[in-house]
């Protein structure tokens, strides 16, 4: 919870401050909303505290967050980011260390190499291309911006749209396959040339690129980086903020390179832009490559996971001074669905040992069973429900994927044994043995009480 | 985010139904609101996926609730519970259960057996107490709700007021050592005889409890919860109700035992009451007993950290039909604080390694080293500030607790050494030494780069 005013206008959505979050006036505090995201929380504790903390400030968080949106397929009006940052430092050494972190944090959790990339681009350079297009105006910055938008959107959708439609929309629009139109920014053909001199570097570098790949130039490779940040280089050469996002770019290409991570890791991809408002500087995102199955089942490219960038102004808004930042937000949600695409969270499909209740009066003698068997290490639990129906009992071990039920009525008790029933073998049984097969399997078998563990160790281990 | 009516009237305090909870008028679902406690949601979860669920359904669960009161010391709008629960199983063996594995759960955190207790009672028995008192018409549970409400908060107060005390609220009411005042129930003489003899049973046992906890006397520790059910039992037999609970806390007082779990751990206390309107059966809280020092200075009980019971009308309200229920719920906040207390989460006082940068064309160079001490694990990080100021780079390590930090000018570059700065050292010189000391030990030396993580070992593991 923060107040609106923490939250202040760095809302998700840019079009639409205000919006977005779910907010309530309070009692005494005034308007309180939901954090949005775990950057602007940030920002407050490190304004609040930063006489007492290290200088830069290197901080990781994981929570959830809420959006006052509609509810969709993949998209929850509650979900969980895990954020990490670096606060105090202007220095790109900061930005490049949490790209490289978040290279190795997806390979942590079993993203494997070559199922993701980083791609990195800095809003300095898009900045630069707006300002030589002739619609980005630094003494009057609220200028174009209508303009900007629907440039900045058409370039995000470069991999999708391809150089041409993006053409489209720096003029007058563009209908899709469907018929929908999409509005264009009605540049004049000499803005065009610009932006579209900056496209055509990028798709020409990536032609280059994936030619390199197809015939596994492995030494061409590596130069892919400074290769695509050559290309775009001229375009913003009459911008000094241009200039100086190329360098950026430049110096973290080259951080990530001296340490190991190449472009199939980490790569420079100017066609990438963020939503947010408050970016200025590097922006990053990760992608996951790899082909999923969507709900018509079509193949479809599993997309982004992660995105961050440097945010130099959100911690003046409270402290009035200039603080630089930079940061990730990892969507935790989407990674575990991409594990769960690629089979990495296999639900543990073994179930507890489930003690059956044969005779109610002795509750505590399945209690000490179970405790028994969870002092081996093994799961296991007594049924609690009405004992009455055995049958419930076996249906409920089914239900939680148990191997093994334990059954001890009167007569086992009186003569220290119980009855253990192999339901793994009793459902294979069931299903395609013969009566040979049944006669030398029994799927029940009688052991004494005392080797209790020992028999049920010997069922689960062959599993 | 639940909808109020998913809340329902189960709110946390009873005499403000619809008061204390964050709440706002969305544009889709009407009221939604917060959750206040994680036992309300499981109710509405398992009324929605009953027909998937496993009967008995056990789970946990662990995450924020947010109460919209004045916040306090200890006390915010915002915490974390862990909670427990069995639904779908009168059978009190659950409730046993979940008291034992309370037990576990505090010992495997890290509170030793001897720092807590669960105490266990049944609100059945307080009913019947009030029953025969005549001030429960079970045809009528309205009446006297008033009153009745005065005597379980004086009953719950029994530890801190004594049984005089108790008496007094059941009467014309109490005015403590501060001068404030708290009315009584004004009960007739008869009616407060039957509450006292309830009250006077509890203290008579405890006295006896005392009495052989003080001798060593272990076998008749054993005996101390039929004792106590023993003792309270003629009070209420003329209650169908108490008569019940009564029954119900011999089993679960019998099923703890035969597991092992004395009432050095689980013990029968009929002075618990526990405040939520939901509860219908046995009723539980875990209390640690260690003396802290509180905000003043002054030692007191640590007092309550989970709290819980059984529910059996919970479910109903939304399937209509009646679903038994019982769980707990640890206050993790609380939790924490008191292993804090006993310094049992030592903060790891050590930092990372800070590999300092003098000069900053060679970051990449920095960057290695770190990474280089990260594979051998090793926590480390590179400065990332600004670092023409070396003192600020030192002071950072300070901050960070660090204990070593790597200096690498141009001069060592050249000869392929680096500076191992020994901070601990350092400080300890700083403080004590005498000159000759210092010069055995210097707390800076030189080592060759690939020597780097042999000598950083050498000297973190002396700590």
């Amino acid at each position: 919870m923060e107040t609106v005013e923490a939250l202040g206008k760095f809302l998700p959505d840019v079009d639409r401050p205000n919006a977005g979050v779910f907010a309530w006036e309070d009692d005494d505090d005034g308007w309180v909303a939901l954090r949005y995201d775990l950057t602007a929380p940030l920002a407050r504790v490190y304004a609040q505290h930063r006489n007492d903390l290290p200088l830069p400030y290197r901080r990781y968080a994981m929570g959830p967050v809420w959006r006052n949106e509609k509810p969709g397929p993949g998209r929850f009006r509650q979900f969980y980011q895990c954020d990490a940052d670096t606060v105090g430092t202007a220095s790109v050494a900061a930005d490049a260390e949490i790209c490289m972190m978040l290279a190795d944090t997806l390979e942590a959790v079993g993203i494997e190499r070559g199922d993701y990339v980083v791609r990195i681009n800095n809003r300095k350079v898009l900045n630069g291309v707006m300002e030589v297009a002739g619609i980005l105006d630094p003494a009057d910055p609220e200028k174009f911006a209508h303009e900007r938008g629907i440039v900045l959107r058409a370039i995000d959708k470069l991999d999708r749209l391809g150089a041409e439609g993006v053409r489209a929309l720096l003029g007058e629009g563009r209908t899709d396959d469907s018929g929908d139109r999409t509005e264009g920014a009605k540049l004049t053909d000499a803005q065009i040339a610009v932006v579209s001199g900056y496209v055509d570097s990028i798709t020409w570098a990536q032609q280059q690129i994936r030619n390199d790949a197809r015939i596994g130039n492995s030494e061409a490779i590596e130069q892919w980086n400074p290769y695509i940040i050559k290309s775009i280089e001229r375009t913003v050469e009459a911008s000094a903020q241009g200039v100086e996002g190329v360098a950026e770019l430049r110096q973290i290409a080259g951080l990530c390179a001296a340490q190991g991570y190449g472009p199939d890791r980490i790569v420079i991809d100017p066609s990438v832009v963020r939503g947010l408002g408050y970016y200025t500087g590097p922006v990053f995102e990760a992608e996951l490559t790899f082909e999923i199955t969507d709900e018509k089942g079509r193949p479809r490219q599993f997309g982004s996971v992660a995105g961050g960038g440097r945010y130099d102004d959100l911690v003046k808004r409270f402290t009035g001074q200039a603080v630089p930042a930079t940061g990730i937000s990892i969507g935790v949600d989407r990674l575990l669905a991409a594990l769960q695409a690629k089979g990495r969270i296999a639900a543990d499909g073994q179930g507890p040992v489930v003690v059956t209740v044969m005779d109610r009066d002795r509750m505590s003698d399945y209690q000490a069973m179970a405790t028994t068997l969870r002092q081996a290490g093994i799961r296991a639990e007594v049924y609690l429900g009405n004992p009455k129906n055995f049958g419930n009992q076996l249906k409920y071990a089914d239900k939680r994927g148990s191997p093994v039920a334990i059954i001890q009525g009167e007569d086992e008790a009186a003569r220290g044994v119980v009855q253990i029933k192999d339901l793994v073998l009793g459902a294979k049984i069931a299903e395609t043995a013969t009566l040979e097969e049944w006669k030398d399997q029994p799927a029940q078998f009688e052991c004494p009480v005392d080797g209790l563990v020992e028999a049920v160790q010997k069922l689960i281990g062959r599993a």
